[in-house]
C-alpha cells in the first residue's frame, strides 16, 4: 500500500502523550521506535507499559523496539542519524536544560537528514531550533489527546488521539513544499495503524493559537486558583471575571498578531471542552499540585508578548503571567535553584 | 488625672489583635473588659492567656474581667448596655454570619448609648451598621500591630501596638463633634496604661486607604502566589509586575474616589514595611494556608469598586479580586457551603 520504507524514529519523552505516539508509530509497521524515558525507565524497562487506551484497548507489558534512559549520542555511540526525532517532553524554557540542549546529542547542529517533530504546546517553540539547527525541518504537532500517567509506566488514555501535524515556517530552507511533504509522510507513518486521528494541517499557527484559547487561559487560571475545569465553571464569577476576558484577549491577539481568525464560538467551545462533571485538572494545575515546574512561558508568555507587540490590550493575561512567574519562582526556590537570604528573628 | 468614669467594654474577638486591645484597656484601669472568645475559649477560660509582648512583657495566665464564649444577649441575660463594643474579629461579609448579625444580641438596632469600635481592616466596613444601627456612633480603629496567636491562647506581639482611632462619618447623627469626642475618650481609655501608641486620627479615610496600599495589594498577591512578604520581593518580576502596579492603582483610587493624597513614598514604604528576612506571612496568606476564609471583600473588593466608580483604571486589582473570589469559593466548597454536581467517569 505505502511506498514508505521503514523509518527510524526517536521519541524523547515517554509520558502519556509520547507513549501513545510511540504506540501509534509502531502499530503502523512503518516505524522502528526508540523511546527515551526518564522517571519511569526502570519500571518500563523491566515490565513494559501497562496501557488502557480507548483507541488501542488493554495492553500489558507493551514496549517499542528500543527503550533507553538517555538521549542517544550519535557520535559516541556511533549511530546513524534518525529519520525522525519526536519531542514529547514538557517544554519549560526558563528551567535548564532547554529542549535544544536535551536533543543535541542526537541531532547535530548541521543536520539536514533528521526531521524534528515537536508535539508540545504553546507558541514559538520552534524558534530556538531555527537558531541552533537552521537547516533542520521542524514539524508542529498539536495533540488533542486525553491521556494521563497515574503511576509510572501506567498509561490511561480516555479520549481519542487527535494529532494535527504541520510544518513550521523556516526561512533558512529553500521550499516549504519539501517540508510539507515530510509532514505528510509523518502523518502517513503515524496514522498507518488506523487507530488514531492524525491529519496534516496546512495552518500550524491556527492550530496553535486555537489550542492557546484553552492553554493560555483555563490552564493557568485553574493552576492559580486551585480549581479544576469543572469547578472553575461553578465558582463565583470565575468565568465572567477571568476565563472569558482572558480567552477574548487570546482571540484578539491571534487575529492581530498572526492573522488567525478563530471564530466566535471558540470561547464557549474551550470552556466546555472538558465535561464539567469529570472535574479534570489541566496540566499546570496538576503540575502545581505535584510541585512541578509549569509550562507558562510558551503557553502564556509567548502569546502575551506576541499580542502586545501587535498592540492588543491584554490586562488579564498580563496579571496571570506575572502570577505564574511568581509561582514558578516558588518552585525554583523549593527545588534549590535560587538562594535567598537566611531567615532572621525580629530584632536580630 | 482623668475625669472618665470606668467604662464597660465588650471586646468581641480574642485573637492576637483583640487580646492586646483587651490588655491595654484593662491595664489603664478605666475599663472593665468582657472578652468574647470562640476557638480559644476553653484554653483561656481554664488557664488564661499566655502572652509575650514587646509592650507588656511576659504575662502568664492573664484574663480580662470577664471571659465568655458567646456574645452577650442584653435582653435574655438582663444586662445593661455596654459603653463600648469593640469588634476585632475577622470581617468576611460574604460568609455568614455577618458582623452585624454577630453583634446584634449585644447592640439593639435602636441603640444610642453604646459606641461601636471597629478594629478591622478595609473599606466601607461601617456601612452595614449605618443601615442596621443608624443612631449608633461607629469608630474606626486602624491597627498597625504586629502580633500573632501561634497556638490557642498563646499571643506573641513582636511589634508595637499602634492604633489610629477616629469617627466614621454618619449622616444620621446630628454632629460630628460628639462622635469625635467619643473617639478621643476611647483613645484616653485605651492609652491610659501607657504601653501603647493609640492616637486620635481626624482622617479615617486617609488611615484606611493608606493601609490598603498593603492590604489590597501585598496581602492578596502573597495569598495567591503562596509567597510571603520577603519572598515576593525576591521573586522574578513580582514587584514590578504585580505589587507596584496594584499599589499605584490604590494610590490613584484613594485620590480620585476619596480625595486622599497618600504621597509618593507610600508604595516603597509598604513594600519594605515588613523586614525582608523575617519572611512574614500577611493575613490572607496565613488564612489560605490554614484553609480559612479570606477578608478579600473589604480589603480588595471595596477599594476596587470605589476606584472604578470614580473612573480609575484598575486592571491589576480587578484580576486579583476575581482570583481571590475563586479562592474563597474553593474554601466554601471545602467547608460544604456550596454543593457541586457529583463526579462522573468518562462515558457515564
Amino acid at each position: 500500500m505505502s511506498n514508505i520504507k521503514k523509518k527510524s524514529v526517536l521519541v524523547i519523552g515517554g509520558g502519556s502523550v509520547g507513549t501513545i505516539a510511540a504506540l501509534n508509530l509502531q502499530a503502523g509497521g512503518l516505524a522502528s521506535v526508540t523511546l527515551v524515558l526518564r522517571s519511569n525507565y526502570n519500571v518500563v524497562n523491566d515490565n513494559g507499559f501497562d496501557i488502557e487506551s480507548c483507541d488501542h484497548g488493554i495492553l500489558k507489558g507493551w514496549k517499542p523496539s528500543v527503550v533507553r534512559n538517555t538521549v542517544p549520542n550519535l557520535v559516541e555511540e556511533n549511530l546513524e542519524p534518525y529519520d525522525y526525532i519526536l519531542l514529547s517532553t514538557k517544554n519549560i524554557p526558563d528551567i535548564p536544560p532547554t529542549i535544544v540542549d536535551l536533543v543535541k546529542p542526537a541531532l547535530p547542529s548541521t543536520n539536514t537528514h533528521t526531521t524534528l517533530v515537536l508535539i508540545q504546546n504553546g507558541l514559538n517553540i520552534e524558534k530556538p531550533f531555527l537558531q541552533s539547527h537552521p537547516k533542520t525541518v521542524v514539524l508542529s504537532g498539536v495533540s488533542l489527546i486525553g491521556s494521563a500517567e497515574p503511576s509510572p509506566g501506567k498509561i490511561v488514555q480516555d479520549d481519542r488521539d487527535r494529532l494535527l501535524i504541520g510544518a513550521f515556517a523556516n526561512s533558512n530552507l529553500d521550499t516549504t513544499a519539501a517540508t510539507e511533504d515530510l509532514a505528510r509522510e509523518f502523518v502517513e507513518i503515524y496514522a498507518k495503524g488506523g487507530k488514531t486521528d492524525c491529519v496534516f494541517s496546512p495552518n500550524v499557527l491556527h492550530d496553535r493559537w486555537r489550542k492557546l484559547v484553552y492553554n493560555a487561559c483555563l490552564n493557568p487560571i485553574c493552576a492559580i486558583t486551585g480549581l479544576d475545569t469543572g469547578r472553575i465553571r461553578l465558582a463565583d464569577g470565575a468565568l465572567a471575571g477571568l476565563v472569558r476576558p482572558a480567552m477574548l484577549e487570546i482571540v484578539e491577539a491571534a487575529k492581530k498578531s498572526a492573522g488567525v481568525q478563530l471564530g466566535d464560538d471558540v470561547v464557549d467551545f474551550m470552556i466546555e471542552v472538558d465535561e464539567l462533571q469529570l472535574y479534570l485538572s489541566p496540566s499546570m494545575l496538576a503540575d502545581v499540585r505535584k510541585g512541578n515546574f509549569i509550562e507558562f512561558e510558551n503557553l502564556l508568555g509567548e502569546p502575551l508578548r506576541e499580542g502586545q507587540k501587535a498592540g492588543v490590550a491584554m490586562p488579564t493575561l498580563q496579571v496571570l503571567y506575572n502570577i505564574a512567574k511568581a509561582v514558578q519562582w516558588r518552585t525554583k526556590e523549593q527545588r534549590g535553584l535560587v538562594q535567598i537570604p537566611p531567615k532572621k528573628k525580629k530584632g536580630e
